[in-house]
C-alpha cells in the first residue's frame, strides 16, 4: 500500500485545517469568511481511472501517477460595507496550492449554511416591528413561547430578488418543563420573511386558516387577539410527554454474531464484505457516498450516491406555493446528518464512521458516528426442495447495510445501500419524522390536506427522490458502458410467428444521446446497465446490471409553475446523461431560491451528449460531445397525510434495486453455506418452550 | 370459552377421521373414491358474524348460536368400469349426516391430486411404445435416467377432451451417487401426453430446439440418435456437487429473544401479538389463511388469502402455448407445503404450526411445521431528532411474520404475512426454485428465452398472483364497507383557484357495482377500503385502510388467446366483486385443463353486483344483487430468465401493503418503547472489537 492516502479517502483533520489556513491566508483582515464547508475534492474520472485499475492489479508501482490531494473549500467572503461573495476555491493541499477558485454568477444564491438555520432568524424576529405587529393577532396560551423554525424561501418570485429566508411560526408549550414539548403542533399563522444581506425582517405573510370554501386569502383579522387553540398532549411524541402507557409485552429481540461481523471496514473508508469491495465517502450535501464498488474484483459501479430530494406543497394559498424544499441542494443532507446511537438507529454488530463538518470559521467539527454499517438477514435467498427426496436445501439472504439518517428541521431521512449475496445493490430511502404543518381553524376541513390535530392540517405534498448512479459495468472505461431500455411486449396472434398466442417479445433500444425515459410497467420497461462488449460465456449477451425502480407519481405541479420550472428531474422516472466531472446534482448545483433550475438534468439533456461513435454531426452544434451514460433514478410518494402519521410518521419505504443480469455465469450465491443457524429455538403452543 | 371448538379451529384429527367413514360408508365396496381432501368448510359468513361479534364483545352466553362444525370433503368416486365423478360433500361433523354434495358438471377436470402427480406417468411411460419411440431418437448418457415431473396440461385445445396430463422429461446423472443430482439441467425435448381415465400415453409430442431464425416445429429427426449433452456440475445445487468450494467468512448472524417471543399462539389457531389478535387456517389449495384479523379489538379483515397464480409461458412452439400453470387451481399451494426445518427457513424463536392433508384412501396425514411464525426486526419504523435539544427519540419496527412454502416440482414460492406495529399488514411472495426449462441446440440462442447452461433455455414467462382480500373495516357488517378509488391530480394554473400552479387535488370515487380497476402511477390511483358510515374523529374521514400495491405488468397473451381466456384475473390490477360464500378463486374454482375462466373473478363482475343502497332496477336482471365489496389484488414479475437465476433462483420479491388511513387518532406506534438494544455491539476499525 502506498504510503499517500487513497484518492478517495476521507480527509484527515490535518489536511482540513491545513486547507482552511490557506484559504484563510489568501484574505486580509478585513474580510470576513464565512466557510460552508471543506470536503474532498474528488479527482477528476480521467486521472482516477488509471489509478483504481492500477490499484485492482496490485500494480501501483508508481507507473501511475497518483492523483493530486485537493480540497474544495465552500465559503463566502464578505467584505464590507456590502460585498458578498460565494466561492468555491480548490486547493492542492500537498502543495500547499490554490488550484482554482470560481466565483457564483450574478443571482446565485447559496445554500442555507449552519448558521443561518439556527435559532437566529427567532432573535431577528423579535426586534422586528412588522413582526411583532403580526403576532399582536394572536393571543398565545400562558405558558407557551415561540419558536421560528428557518426554511428556503421556496422559489423566486422576482428577478433580482435579495437572498431570503422564511421563518415557519409555532408555539411551545413549555409549562410541561420538557425541552422536547413539540412545538409543531402548536403553529401560528404567519410567515416572516428576512434579508440575509441586511439581516431584516422585509415582510410577515398572513397565511390563510380557512377550510373547504373559503378563501385563498387570509381571512381579514380584526378585534380581539386569536386564541391559538391548546390541546395538550394529542401532539406529543417524546415518552414522558404521551399520555397513554408505553405498550407492554414487546420483548427484546437481539441481533448477535458471537464470531464478529463478517465486513472489515477500514480506516480509510474501504469496506470488504462477502465478495463486495467499496469505498464509502461522505459529503455534506450528499451525506454517505459509495466509491469504486466491485464484486469478486470486477467494478460495478464508479459512484452511487442519492442526489436531490424535492418536496413540494399542493396547497394553493399564497404563500405557500413557495413552500418547495430541495433538500440537498437547499440545505444539504449530509450537513444535518444525525450522530447513530448504539442499539437505536441498528442492531447487532455495528461499525459507525465518523466525519469532520465545517464550522463557520473554518475549524474542523468532528461528528461521530454519522453513518453506521452492519449486517442483516432478510429471509430465505433461494430454497429447492427435491420432492421425491424430501432434501431441501436453503441458503439465507445476509445483506450488508450502510445507512445514515438526516434531520431537517422537523423531517427525518434514513438512507440506506444494501449489498447483498446475490450480487444485488438496493438503494432504500425512508421517510419519517414530523410533517410540516399549517394552521386551520377549528372545526373546519380542507381539501388541501388533512386535519390531524385540533387546528393543525397537514398539507397534501410530494417527495421525489433522485438517485445518480455512475456505472462501470466490469470495466471503468468511459466508453464501455451502454444504456439498453428493454421492454417486453405481448404479440397478437398469427399463424407462422404466434399461432397460439402466447408470444411475448423482449425489445432493446440503446439509448444513443442524453434523454429523459418514463417507467412504463404495461411495457415492463426497464433500464439495464451493460458492457457495450463483453458478452456473458453462457449466454452470449452484454454482461450487465438492471434497474428495478417503483414506478410512482412524478412531480403534481403544472408546467408552467415555478415549481415545477424548478425541478424537471421530478418530472421523468430515468434521465441519461452525459458524464462531466462534479456533475452529482439531479436539479443542479444551485437550488436555492431559484426560479428555474440551473444546470440539473434538465440542462444536461438539452446539452446534447451522446454515447455512441460515429459522426457527430449537428450533435456536436448543441454543445454536447461524446460521453459515456450517467443514470438518475426518479422516484417518489405523493403524500396526503394521514392521521396515522401525526404527531410523528411511520416510515415510508421506498426501494430501488440494482440486480445483476448476465453479469455472472451463474446463481451468484450457489457457495453461500446452507447451514443450520443453530441459535434459533421453538416456541410451543401458548409461547410455552417446546 | 365454549368447550365447542371455535368454528374456525383447524380439524381434529377425530373429525377428520369421523367424516371420513361418514362419506365411505355412503358408497358400496363396488365403489372406489379417492379422497383428494378434507377441510374445514367456513361456516357461511352470515351465521359466523353474530358469532364473532358476542366473541369479541365476551357474550358467547349461548344467546347466539354456535355454527355447526361441517367438514367438506372433496372426492372422486370411480364405479368401475368407467364412472368417474367428483364431488364436494359436507358433512355435519357433530350431527353425522351429509349436508350437501355437489357433483362436478360435465367437462370439468377437478385438480391433480396426490397420488396423480408422482412418478406414476414415468411408469405408464416406460410401458408406452410411443413413449420408447420417442425416446430411441436420442442417447442418453452413460450413467443418466430418464426422470419425468408431471405437470399440468394446461388449455384445452378441443371441446371434450378427455382429462389429460403432460411430463416434462429430463435425464438425471447418476453417476454422481447423489439423489439430489439436479436433472432440470438436462431436458429431453419430448413431452409424453396421458389420458387419466385409461392411464395410457396418448401421444408424445415433439419440441422444437432451434434458435434464432429456426422454425416453430421441431426439425425432423434422422439417423444417429441425438446426443444429449453432459456438462456435469454447472447445473448442480446441492452443495457436496457444486464445484467450487463455500464461501467464507460468513460469520453466524442469529436472532435471539432472551425473554421470549412476544406472541401467544394458541392451540386452535388463534394468534395474539401487540394489539393484533387473529386465527390462522390452513388449506390444501390455500396455505395459511389469515381470519377474524383484528387491532386494538376492531376488525380489519374477514378473511385474508392468497387465491391463484398463474404462470404462462411465451414461448410461442407448440406445445409450450399449453405451458401455463395455475398453481392454486392446478395443484394447490397447501398440498404442495414445505414441512419447514427450524435454523433454515426462519431465524429466531419460532412457533412451528402442523396440519392435516389427506391420503388418497381418506386417512389423515399429519405434516409437520407447515407454517411457522416469528418476530423480525425491520428497522427504523419513526424517528425525530429535536435538532435544537439534540435528542432523538427513535423506535424499531417490529414484524410478526407468518410464513409457508410451497414446491411445486420445479419451483418454489415463499407466501409471507407480516403484520407490524404501525398498524399496518403485509402480503409478501417470494419467487424461488428451479426455472422450467427446455433443451436448446448447443451453440444457438433464442428470442423466446435465455440459454442459462449448455443446451438449458430458460423461457420468459410472467407469474401473476392474485390476493384476496375480505375487508371487515372496523366493523363486521356486510354493508359497513366500501370501496373507493383515491387518485391524486395536478391543476393547471387558474387565477383563482390555483394562481401559482402549485394545486393537486385528491378525487374519490367510491366502487358502486362490481368491476376491475387498473393500477394508474400517473394518478397515484389507491384503492381505499373505508367504513361507510364511521368517521375519524380527528379528520372527519371515513375510518379506512388503503392498499399500496406495486403497479406491474398485466398479462401479455393475446386476449384471444387460450392462456388469456383462463385468466381474465390477471389482466387488471384490481378487481372488486360482490361477496358469496366460498368464492374463494381469483381464476374460478377450476382451472384444469378448461378453454377459459369459469366462475372467477371475470364472471363475479360479469354478473354485476353492486354495493350501495338504491334502486337495483336493470342491475338485478344480470343476476347480482346487493353485497359486500371483496378486493383482489394483482401483481407479478415478468420473468425474462437471467442466467443469475440457473440453476436455483435468488428470490424475486413482492410486497402488497394494506395500511391503516385515518383508521386510528394519532400514530399507532406513539407508545412502542424506544428503548435501546442492550445487546448491540461496536464494530471498531478493520472488523476489531472497540
Amino acid at each position: 500500500m502506498p504510503s499517500h492516502p487513497h484518492p478517495l479517502a476521507p480527509l484527515s483533520e490535518a489536511e482540513f485545517q491545513k486547507t482552511r489556513d490557506i484559504v484563510r491566508a489568501l484574505h486580509g483582515p478585513d474580510t470576513s469568511i464565512l466557510f460552508r464547508a471543506i470536503l474532498l475534492d474528488e479527482p477528476a474520472k480521467d486521472i482516477l481511472v488509471p489509478y483504481l485499475e492500477a490499484e485492482h492489479a496490485g500494480k501501483l508501482d508508481g507507473s501511475v501517477p497518483v492523483p493530486p490531494r485537493q480540497v474544495l473549500v465552500e465559503h463566502d467572503l464578505i467584505t464590507p460595507p456590502a460585498n458578498h461573495q460565494y466561492i468555491r476555491t480548490v486547493v492542492n493541499v500537498d502543495k500547499a496550492e490554490v488550484v482554482s477558485q470560481k466565483v457564483a454568477g450574478e443571482g446565485i444564491k447559496p445554500y442555507l449554511a449552519g448558521d443561518e438555520i439556527g435559532d437566529m432568524l427567532l432573535g431577528i424576529c423579535l426586534q422586528s416591528d412588522l413582526y411583532r405587529e403580526a403576532m399582536s393577532e394572536f393571543a398565545i396560551p400562558d405558558g407557551f413561547e415561540v419558536t421560528i423554525d428557518p426554511w428556503p424561501y421556496g422559489g423566486a418570485e422576482q428577478a433580482g430578488e435579495p437572498r431570503y429566508i422564511q421563518g415557519l411560526v409555532f408555539a411551545k408549550d413549555t409549562t410541561t418543563g420538557n425541552p422536547d414539548s413539540n412545538h409543531y403542533s402548536f403553529p401560528i399563522p404567519i410567515v416572516p420573511v428576512m434579508d440575509f444581506a441586511t439581516r431584516e425582517i422585509i415582510r410577515v405573510d398572513r397565511l390563510a386558516t380557512g377550510g373547504a370554501g373559503d378563501s385563498l386569502a387570509p381571512a381579514a383579522r380584526a378585534g380581539e387577539p386569536r386564541k391559538l387553540h391548546n390541546s395538550p398532549q394529542q401532539g406529543e411524541y417524546v415518552p414522558e410527554l404521551r399520555p397513554e402507557p408505553r405498550r407492554e409485552g414487546l420483548k427484546p429481540l437481539n441481533v448477535v454474531q458471537p464470531e464478529g461481523p463478517s465486513f472489515t471496514p477500514h480506516a480509510d473508508g474501504l469496506v470488504e464484505w462477502q465478495k463486495w469491495r467499496f469505498r464509502v465517502g461522505f459529503t455534506p450535501r450528499e451525506g454517505a457516498v459509495l466509491h469504486d464498488v466491485c464484486y469478486d474484483g470486477r467494478p460495478v459501479a464508479y459512484r452511487l450516491s442519492f442526489s436531490e430530494l424535492t418536496v413540494p406543497y399542493g396547497d394553493p394559498r399564497p404563500p405557500y406555493h413557495r413552500k418547495q424544499a430541495f433538500d440537498f441542494g437547499d440545505t444539504g443532507v449530509g450537513r444535518a446528518v444525525n450522530n447513530l446511537s448504539l442499539g437505536c438507529d441498528c442492531l447487532g454488530a455495528i461499525h459507525y464512521m465518523d466525519t469532520l463538518l465545517t464550522a463557520p470559521d473554518g475549524s474542523a467539527n468532528p461528528s461521530k458516528s454519522v453513518i453506521c454499517l452492519h449486517e442483516q438477514d432478510n429471509g430465505v435467498l433461494w430454497k429447492h426442495t427435491n420432492f421425491r427426496t424430501g432434501r431441501g436445501v436453503v441458503t439465507r439472504m445476509r445483506e450488508l447495510v450502510v445507512q445514515f439518517i438526516a434531520t431537517l428541521a422537523n423531517y427525518e431521512y434514513i438512507f440506506i445501500y444494501k449489498l447483498d449475496l446475490s450480487g444485488a445493490l438496493t438503494f432504500e430511502t425512508r421517510a419519517t419524522g414530523i410533517m410540516s404543518v399549517v394552521s386551520i381553524d377549528e372545526g373546519k376541513t380542507s381539501a388541501y390536506g388533512n386535519v390531524v390535530g385540533p387546528g393543525v392540517l397537514a398539507q397534501n405534498h410530494q417527495h421525489v427522490f433522485a438517485i445518480r448512479i455512475d456505472p462501470a459495468i466490469d470495466s471503468y472505461g468511459p466508453a464501455d458502458t451502454q444504456v439498453v431500455i428493454e421492454e417486453s411486449v405481448g404479440r397478437r396472434i398469427d399463424p407462422d410467428t404466434n399461432p397460439f398466442g402466447n408470444l411475448y417479445e423482449i425489445e432493446r433500444r440503446t439509448v444513443e444521446r442524453a434523454a429523459w425515459v418514463d417507467a412504463d410497467s404495461r411495457r415492463n420497461r426497464t433500464l439495464r446497465l451493460e458492457n457495450r462488449t463483453r458478452l456473458n460465456p453462457v449466454s452470449g449477451k452484454n454482461v450487465g446490471f438492471k434497474i428495478i425502480s417503483p414506478e410512482t407519481q412524478l412531480l403534481l405541479a403544472d408546467p408552467d409553475s415555478t415549481q415545477a420550472k424548478r425541478a424537471p428531474f421530478a418530472q421523468h422516472h430515468f434521465w441519461v446523461t452525459g458524464y462531466r466531472d462534479g456533475e452529482l446534482w439531479a436539479a443542479g448545483e444551485f437550488t436555492n431560491q431559484t426560479a428555474e433550475e440551473i444546470d440539473g438534468v434538465g440542462a444536461m439533456v438539452e446539452r446534447g451528449d451522446w454515447f455512441t461513435d460515429g459522426d457527430a454531426g449537428d450533435k456536436a452544434s448543441a454543445g454536447g460531445r461524446r460521453s459515456s451514460p450517467v443514470v438518475w433514478t426518479v422516484f417518489g410518494l405523493t403524500h396526503n397525510p394521514r392521521v396515522e402519521d401525526w404527531p410523528v410518521m411511520p416510515v415510508e419505504v421506498h426501494q430501488v434495486h440494482l440486480r445483476p443480469a448476465d453479469f455472472f455465469t451463474s446463481n451468484p450465491a450457489l457457495d453461500v453455506p446452507s447451514d443450520r443457524n443453530q441459535a434459533s429455538v421453538r416456541v410451543g403452543c401458548c409461547a410455552k418452550p417446546e
